[in-house]
Order: structure tokens, then C-alpha cells, then sequence
């Protein structure tokens, strides 16, 4: 039974790819090269300058070995077996521009890529591919200063235990006297504090902004949003009271007390992604005397309405990508700016609810922040 | 042939379990708990007070799943299929106490378990697990003032890079005006510059120790140390100058200049476990100026031989676990005592060229420093 087995298996993966190449060779340019985000020295998975993803991963005696993404619906990318027992695929087209969470799927369980590093999203640490994007130079790294990026351990008597925070120190912090604003930056729904250092590279694009001189240098405190557990789906259930007292009573006085900042409403902002972003507009509104600057990236809109018997804050940021709902952010916009508040709406092109998205975002947003 | 295949493994699921309780039942407390390093919600594996472990993987058509971990011979742990599609396997029996690293083999591939958080070992990101351990109160997080843990980029004209570190700075460097000693602390071969804080909780131990009032505080410096690769059995091919050259040259000088140290050798250290211990030998034997306190974790020895013309140092610590070699060690640190070096040898009791011998190697060596 086991060699009928693999004959039938040999058959359909010879037959998958002659119609993979009839379908595909007059399109597909041959220039992959290993992606930057693989384990060291692991060659796949590639992509193309097209931003074709190329997948290959060992399990000869599986039956089937998909891969989550790709244009191929729902499914994803079907692997086919090759003769030397590995899996391999194409994704049908290019995918997005920058950095994409992915799983494969094994007989049926759902895996990592043993080619690729792991990235804290949908609440499990999931492989992580790179298609390269022809504005990559912003978070790239460069022969600059660079600052630091530092975890603390914080007291949080409201949840009885030492939390984790991540903070950024832009170049000269270590050596230097001077006290800088903090931008408090959160990560999305089943993601953690490792998120914006990490996929991303929020330290490299304001080292590179800093080094360019179109930024005055700020530090950047990262730490874990989802203080009370949400299942995907029931974000409604979400209740801010865990974390706000966490951010606002626990963390903050920390850092104001342990790092140089200057510890005053004008020069702290709090911005997020999606999750992050509900949970910004929440905290900055229940908690007006405590952030001048207000980001929601891909994490919904303010309205003046929000700010009836409220202070204005000093920049409201909106964005998203132009695959998710532009409008909505630019109609937001347009609708502060013309009911008198400093907003700014950004739209990235191309991207969806993805972290080239918020990339982007930052870069956008950092320049506006603590004039 | 599918609904033939997969009585056969029912068949053979069913037939595994019976023989797996009838050996085992009578010894393995059924008190088993998720394995403190599991993902968030992840409820597998799952360890017991004896040290046995549980695994259970979801792949309902995978025809075979063998974790690396166990008992039963080089194989690992083979995982028998339950009805409700999932494998699941107990090991033989108890592990070593501590950190392990493993692997999961699904259908001939080599993964990771999704229900573990990763770990760099091996030169891929591995699945890791805590066995519960008598001593861990020493490595534990605890409610004690934290000192931080910061990753920089330090510029390598060498290496045409920016390579990274990490730098664990005590509690209260932030905002006092002091200056440190320092240790510089290498990994093993396969491992980065993440092992001695994720996998080591190198950070936890210090805190600890400060906590108690049994050391003064100084610094951790981790760094890379495989400049050039070497593939596992060709260590001999290892050519140290790439990264004595970084070491000594430029990441030194860096810290140096950027973290509050006493930039001396007389309050200078390094240590390494395994391949680090060998790096930590030649580079200290090469550049006897820069450094006065020597420990090598279960990476070699050194003879007073090795010292004709060259200044003695301050300590040298040698270790390694009981289930190595520790006659070698105690040897070795009988022989420096003897010849009239400052030489301590600890063997630490039933643990073997894992992170528990590292963990409890820097217990003991850290109070012996910068005396």
C-alpha cells in the first residue's frame, strides 16, 4: 500500500507541475532569492522581484502541505511533492508589498515554516516572509546611529506581577543628559509588545528619520495590550479598565520615574494598530490630561463629536491601507480638519491590513509628533 | 486506500495505548501541568512533578509524529494517533531538570510544536520546555527591582555590518551615575546572542543575586559568536580571529563608550558555555591585557601551562553538568589550585550539556567576580 501510495503521490506531483509551469513560466521571473526574514542558512522560502513567494518544506511522507498564503482562495498555496520528497509551490500571484504572517498546514495541522523566524501574531508565534517594497530603504538598516531597544521588567500591582515593555532609546540616550517625549505604540489583536520592534522595525525608521534630520528624537515604550483575554470575533467583550489602568496608573509613572523623559501631557503620544488603535481612541478620550498626540493606524476614526467637554489634543493621526476602508480614514479627516482640529489622514497604497501598512504609518506620522 | 489507511492507524493508535498504560500507569502521577514556555493558551505539552513529559500534536492525517525528547533512544518520543485526530505521546521516562530543546518529526519533516514558544539553538529556532526544577526558585521572576535588558547595534567595520547585542544593565543604572564591571558572556555552538537571556534567564539570576544583597551589580554584554560558520563537527575548522577581532576591537570599545563601565581589565570578564568556552580560552589566552576573570561552562579547561609568560588571572571557573565530564573539571581546577591560580571547579549534580548546568554555572561564578 505504501508504494501505491507514493506513485499515486509521484504521479499527481508530476502532473501538478507541468501545469504549474504551462500556466505560469511565461509570467513567473526566475530571480527568487531566499527571503530576509529566513532562519540562517535556510534557502526557501523565496521570493521573486515580482513579490512571488516560493515555498519548499520537507515531510516526505505527508499527504498534503499548504501554505496560508497566497491568491489560491481561502486556502492558500497547494504545495506539490517534488522527487526528492520535499513539497513545493508558487503563490499564484504577488502578494503585497513588505511583511507577512503565514502558517502551513501539515495533514491537516497547522505548523511553521522550519525556513522562516517567528513572529508574535494571532495569538501563536507564526513564520514571517518579506516581499520586498520599492520604499524598503526607510526601514531598512543603515550605517546610522542607532538607539536601543531595551526590555524592562515593570511592577504592576494591579495585576500582581512584573509586565514586560519594550523601550526604545533613539541614538545618544546612553550618553547623554537631555529628556525626550515618549510615544506610547501599541500592537494589534493576538500580537504582543514584540510586535512594532520587531515585524515592524519601528527602531530602524526612526534611527533612519533621526539620521536623515527630519525628526527631533523621541523614545518609544511598546507593551502587551490585551490585559483581559479576547477570543477573535468577540472584540466587543474587550474591556479597557485592565490595561488603562496598567498604561496610565503602572507603566508610564515607571518610565517617567526610570527613563528621561519630559513627563507632561505636551510631549506624550499614544498611537496603535487596529486593536491597538480601539484601544488608543478609549484610553486617549476616558484619559484627556494624559496624551497630546493621538495615532490610530488601521484602528478606526475619532469624530469632533469624541471631543465634546474634552480638550483638543494637539494632532489627531488617522491612516490605513488602501485595501482596507480608505474612505472612512479620509472622510474622518476631513471632518476634523474642517470642525478646527489638527488631523491628518494617510492612506498607503497598495497594502492591507498589514504591517507595510503601518510602517508606513510611523513614518508618516513621527515627523508630526511633539511640535 | 485512505479509509484503509486509516483504520490501520486507529488499529495501531489503540494497540499503542493500551501498551503505553499498561507500562506506565502504575508509575507516572497524573498531575501533569502545561509546560511553563507553552505559547499563550497553549495547553500542551504539558509537564509533571516527576519530570515526564506530554506531548500532543494536531495532525489529524499525519501517518507518524515523533518528538525528539525522551527516552526511547535516539528516536525520541513516538506519538500514537487519538480519536480525535490529535497525537499524543508520554516520555519514558522523567527528563533532566531545566531548559531542553526539541524538534517534532511529522511525516519525515523536522518542526516545531506549536503549542511552545521557539528558541534559538541548533542553528534553526527550536521548540523549547521547562522541566520543573528543585533549585528554580534562583531563576525565577520574581517581585525584586529588574534591571534591563537592551539590544544594540554596534558598528563592525570588520564584518562591513551592524552587529547586534545585547546588554543587560542592573537595576538602578537608568538613573543613577555609577559605573559597572563587566561580563562578557558567549553562547554555545548553534545558539546566539538571544541564549543566555531567553533560554539562560541570565538576567533573572543577576536581579536574584542583587535582590540578595549576594553580589554587587554589573553588566552582561551578549554578542554573536560564529562570525565565520562552522558546520556541527567541523569545529576544528573554527577560526577565531573573526570574532576576537569583533569582540575585542570593536564591540568593547563600544560598550566602552556608550554604557557607564569601568573600562578596565581588572573589571573586565569572560565566560562561555560549550563552543563559547573555547572562544572565552583562545581569546583570553590571545589577549591576556583585556580581561582578568575566566569561566568556562562545559567548554574545556585550562592548564597552568597555558599561562608561561603571561599574567595570571583573577579567577578562573570551570564547570560543566555531572552527566558530562566532570573528573576533567575537578582535575583541571585541582591542578590551577595546586600551581597556585584563584581556580574554582563546580559540577552541577544531574544535569548534562544543557542550560541548567549554565544556569546554575553562573550562579555559582557570578559572586566570585570582579573581587
Amino acid at each position: 500500500m505504501k508504494n501505491f501510495l507514493k506513485i499515486t503521490l509521484l504521479a499527481t506531483a508530476i502532473l501538478s507541475s507541468i501545469n504549474f509551469s504551462q500556466a505560469q513560466q511565461s509570467t513567473i521571473k526566475e530571480d527568487f532569492k531566499p527571503s530576509v526574514l529566513n532562519q540562517p542558512q535556510q534557502e526557501y522560502p523565496m521570493v521573486n522581484s515580482q513579490g512571488y513567494a516560493r515555498f519548499k518544506i520537507v515531510a516526505p511522507a505527508a499527504d498534503s502541505v499548504r501554505v496560508s498564503l497566497g491568491l489560491g482562495g481561502r486556502g492558500g498555496t497547494k504545495l506539490a511533492k517534488t522527487e526528492d520528497g520535499s513539497w513545493m509551490g508558487t503563490t499564484e500571484g504577488p502578494l503585497d508589498e513588505g511583511f507577512h504572517y503565514y502558517n502551513v498546514r501539515i495533514d491537516g495541522g497547522k505548523f511553521n515554516d522550519p525556513g522562516t523566524l517567528n513572529y508574535y501574531g494571532s495569538v501563536r508565534w507564526e513564520s514571517g516572509i518579506e516581499i520586498p517594497a520599492q520604499d524598503e530603504d526607510f526601514y531598512a538598516l543603515k550605517n546610522v546611529p542607532h538607539g536601543n531597544v531595551q526590555q524592562i521588567l515593570f511592577p504592576s500591582p494591579s495585576t500582581g506581577t512584573s509586565r514586560r515593555a519594550f523601550v526604545y532609546t533613539p541614538p545618544g540616550y546612553e550618553k547623554g543628559k537631555g529628556k525626550y517625549p515618549v510615544l506610547y505604540l501599541q500592537h494589534g489583536w493576538g500580537e504582543d509588545e514584540t510586535a512594532w520592534m520587531s515585524q515592524g522595525r519601528a527602531n530602524l525608521i526612526i534611527d533612519n528619520l533621526i539620521a536623515e534630520g527630519k525628526i527631533k528624537p523621541f523614545i518609544i515604550v511598546n507593551t502587551y495590550g490585551m490585559t483581559n483575554e479576547v477570543k477573535w470575533g468577540k472584540i466587543r467583550e474587550f474591556k479597557i479598565e485592565p490595561f488603562q489602568t496598567v498604561l496610565v496608573d503602572e507603566l508610564i509613572p515607571f518610565v517617567d520615574a526610570n527613563f528621561r523623559t519630559i513627563a507632561k501631557k505636551e510631549q506624550r503620544a499614544m498611537a496603535g494598530l487596529s486593536m491597538g488603535g480601539m484601544e488608543t481612541k478609549t484610553i486617549t478620550l476616558n484619559k484627556p490630561d494624559v496624551f497630546a498626540y493621538y495615532g490610530l493606524l488601521s484602528g478606526g476614526t475619532y469624530a469632533s463629536t469624541d471631543f465634546k467637554d474634552k480638550p483638543q489634543p494637539k494632532l489627531i493621526f488617522l491612516s490605513c491601507g488602501s485595501k482596507e476602508r480608505p474612505d472612512g480614514v479620509r472622510k474622518a479627516g476631513e471632518e476634523l480638519k474642517t470642525t478646527g482640529f489638527n488631523a491628518v489622514s494617510y492612506v498607503s497604497e497598495g497594502t492591507a491590513h498589514e504591517f507595510q501598512t503601518w510602517r508606513r504609518s510611523l513614518l508618516q506620522m513621527a515627523p508630526l509628533l511633539f511640535k
